[in-house]
């Protein structure tokens, strides 16, 4: 099979991350890195060995040894990196959230499909092994059906009124960053399952932008999912899946965990903590191959799946009063 | 110090557990036990080494050698058994919750008064070292101000349309039962703080009673308490306080903890785990010494606190469709 050549554009911490793990899968090649600044570019690729470095996102889109990029911009930067990347012809994985709403989600993958390119978030957790394996167990029968889902995830971010997280131009807040996790947690296991009603509020942080977030799921069949995300305060980051004959838990942190534990009847009886890298290597071999082999959508991240979680945002930040 | 005459009065699992722990309290003395069935009440007498039984409450309250009762009697006769109790003079801890509705809990803590009468809701878990060692880390500020409480309690009853958890005819569902503990713990840890919000909803059990309960607080400062019970499902049981600083875990069952930990920098720098019978005597000690030194309320569970649980309760019940 012949390397999926990838290019990245955005060059913070996330990029960082991704050229490091690109490194374990053999289906990947990193060829460029792309930033606004020449000078940082050319860091980033001496760092992580990469051949080529631009100055320009779109010096990076033009240049013909690429094939696929990685967006890793501020996530108010997403849908226009998408929008260029599919004008020249590059198949896309693009970090979480990929956009904002659910009409440029839906106008995005609707131009990908158009130029026959694949595209996909890339939300890390569903292929990493622990949490392949919960699906797994659940797939088996072994907690039953799924009555109640509870999972936090929260951290006290710098007071920083600069930093991306907190500022609402660049598409801060809790919901953005962590509360997608919840989501696709939830979509993940509830699949099949009617939503019948969502409670929710949230504490804004002080520059304005979502600080802590309460939201509450009730499916049509009585499951629930009980969800926290938070930049005010530290969680356990704990997600456990409730079933109707014993439970699992991802831990710590449950985004990308380390451990799984079934338990029955209040017993853990089974414990799967594989070794990995940092747990980007999953999701950059799962694009790469499908784009090796023609496939313009994931069937792990499926665009529904994306469209769906942009949706939840649009709604409740609405909701909350922040737009 | 003289000792406080006990009489139970019902015989079912928790007056057993009651009798088996008022061995552990040499404030207390078990002097009497009652159940509708004179043979019953022997039978349990005997058992627990109680030197006398009655066929009827009426006989126990008229036995001017008892100071005070402990009734656990289902939850939809406490306020019938109170009224009885503080007609006959007798001093009242009673299981919780007291009564059903605030209106009948202001009724019994008037008449209680007036009679000059003690009584207090048996809400065990505030007694237990545990929870005492978790009070004592947050006033010292070890967690900074307290930022979110999580807590569930559930477990899958067996499904027995004739048992006391699941008969609406005896005040069964999960709120009654477990839900108690869910408010009294926010209570405790939120004193001082102004609810703003509520948001709930209830899944019913087959029976007709809430079978699992799904609560969230707001509060006016923006603190969070994620509450779940449930007669449907098996959960952990355990309870966590997030403060600014760090966090506090009590465990399993989070109602009558075994552990407590202090956790800074998500590292665990803290744990309690106290030497200690069934955790019942507690409260019977604090009961007792109440009643010896002439006092009418417990400042451990204040009447308001009772008040505002049944206020809830009742408010809850109603809200769902229940009533």
């Amino acid at each position: 099979m012949k390397k999926v050549r990838f290019g990245i554009i955005g060059t913070g911490g996330i990029a960082e991350k991704f050229a490091v793990s690109a490194a374990y899968v053999p289906e990947a090649e990193m060829v460029g890195a792309a930033s606004r600044s020449l000078e940082k570019a050319q860091q980033f690729a001496q760092k992580f060995v990469i051949p080529k470095a631009y100055g320009s996102y779109e010096a990076l889109l033009r240049d013909d040894e690429i094939d696929a990029v990685y967006i890793a911009t501020p996530h108010s930067h997403h849908k226009e990196n998408c929008l260029a990347a599919i004008a020249h012809g590059k198949h896309i994985l693009c970090e979480k959230p990929l956009v904002l709403t659910k009409a440029n989600a839906e106008q995005v993958f609707a131009a990908a499909a158009e130029k026959g390119l694949f595209i996909m978030e890339a939300m890390w957790t569903r292929f990493i092994p622990t949490f392949v394996k919960a699906k797994e167990w659940v797939n088996a029968g072994r907690i039953g059906d799924i009555r109640l889902i509870q999972a936090s995830l929260g951290f006290h971010a710098p007071e920083d009124p600069n930093s991306r997280l907190l500022s609402k131009d660049l598409a801060g807040g809790a919901l953005y960053d962590l509360g997608v996790y919840l989501f696709e947690l939830t979509q993940e296991f509830t699949r099949g399952k009617r939503l019948a009603e969502v409670q929710s509020f949230s504490i804004p942080a002080a520059t304005g932008v979502d600080g802590s977030d309460s939201i509450v799921f009730r499916h049509e069949d009585g499951t629930i999912a009980q969800l926290f995300c938070s930049l005010l305060c530290d969680v356990e980051n704990t997600a456990i899946l409730y079933g109707e004959k014993g439970y699992i838990k991802l831990l710590p942190d449950f985004h990308h965990p380390r451990r799984a534990e079934l338990y029955q009847n209040y017993r853990l009886v089974e414990t799967f903590e594989p070794e990995y890298h940092l747990g980007y290597e999953f999701e950059i071999r799962h694009a790469a191959r499908c784009i090796a082999e023609g496939r313009l959508i994931s069937d792990i991240i499926p665009p529904g799946d994306t469209i769906e979680c942009e949706a939840m945002f649009e709604d409740l930040l609405f909701r909350w009063g922040y737009t």
